[in-house]
């Protein structure tokens, strides 16, 4: 993959989980030649890693957030920059493909003719199990993973999951974005049969300062959670591979 | 995430999708410390990346092998090179936790009191698709993906994945070695309710030399891909994002 980031050009990059050490070589080249870089609130720290005088923005919308507001002030901006003849990173906590909206933003840099190179990274929905010594497939205990966004209830109307057909599914359950609405989302999966003792964790702030890991049940972890006073970042493994500790 | 390899450790390294530029700096530091490298059949060229006398070890099964006493002598191997005080790196296509057996091999390891580091990377999973201009998430087409092996077909006794919970999920299915059962998955997704028109794309060879991408839906994805030839390794997307085109 050569990485060529012409003036005009917005770089999709991903950011990965949060260590500068875990962006790809790839992504490390794009951010060298940029001349502008807007990067999220989950992004690592890059200041290192791009040339004097390169201009770092933060756009970052706070985990949870709604604000479309703002997504849609990101499209612009994007464009805006591109037109005026920068090289633009577009840098993302984790995987501009994965919860990232990527997809929206080459669309909309596709729609005024602004070129877009992408380049794929290390995704927090499994890297952060990782980094609690959780591989989200093992032989024996899970032939597949679900990477879900917590964000919307279950129920809720913007919600197009269906939680019981994914508490059957015999895939390990990543929830990211899923701690507000932990308690909801167990008592559906157990609704949908899968065991109450279903081991469950809890990763935080994976490869950051606050590290923290918490383990239970899908029964006990809505409640350990706000117990340990999880907070976002938070990833929750829910499965079979949740009980190992790999570390 | 200070990357220290000391003699008598092994490093589980993620190698990504097959292009040595999207290995992680870190990665790429425990290559340049590494006395001995074990590499698999999918994982990329790191020739270039390591101290001139590194040794570069094939132990690669080829896709779809189920020679377990082949697993058996790469977790012997590991052990027996770290003991000898070498530098070990354990190097995989995609993610060592992705279906990599790296769990495997780090119980292996701990077992014999051998130290494990582990190094997470770039999952096919997802960067194959976006190779392919496919965001498996996409705001108003999907909440999730699904990675699942298509290694056992639906029915099968070493089967644990409930196919049919599947096709209702609402996630985007990612199917990994799941060219040679394609027609029997398909089939059992549309018998669970997947919509026949359902789009679905292969990507095979990402990133590679050889890279194509076949785009048809869940009723003609099999036959379209025996036509084209396709051949492992290769990913197959099912779902709404699986009609994106952001190349």
């Amino acid at each position: 993959m050569r990485v060529q980031l012409d003036p005009g050009t917005v770089a999709l990059v991903a950011g990965g989980p949060g260590d500068p050490d875990l962006l790809t070589v790839a992504a490390c080249r794009a951010l060298e030649q940029a001349d502008v870089v807007l990067y999220d609130y989950l992004a690592p720290d890059v200041s290192g890693l791009v040339r004097p005088g390169t201009e770092l923005i933060a756009v970052g919308k706070r985990p949870r957030s709604t604000d479309t507001t703002s997504q849609d002030s990101i499209n612009a901006l994007l464009v805006e920059l591109a037109k005026a003849g920068r090289r633009v990173v577009r840098l993302k906590g984790g995987d501009n493909y994965v919860f990232g909206r990527g997809g929206e933003e080459w669309l909309h840099c596709a729609e005024a003719e602004v070129p877009v190179i992408v380049i794929p990274g290390v995704t927090s929905a499994t890297a952060a199990p990782a980094f609690a010594g959780i591989p989200v497939t093992h032989r024996t205990l899970s032939q597949g993973f679900t990477v879900v966004s917590g964000h919307a209830a279950p129920g809720h109307p913007s919600s197009s999951l269906d939680w019981r057909a994914l508490a059957r599914s015999g895939t390990t359950l990543v929830l990211l974005m899923g701690v507000k609405n932990l308690a909801a989302i167990a008592a559906e999966l157990q609704a949908g049969g899968l065991a109450s003792d279903t081991p469950a964790s809890i990763v935080s702030s994976a490869f950051g300062d606050t590290a923290a890991v918490v383990r239970g049940t899908l029964d006990t972890i809505a409640a350990l959670a706000i117990e340990a006073g999880i907070k976002p970042p938070s990833i929750v493994v829910i499965g079979a591979v949740a009980a190992l500790d790999l570390t």
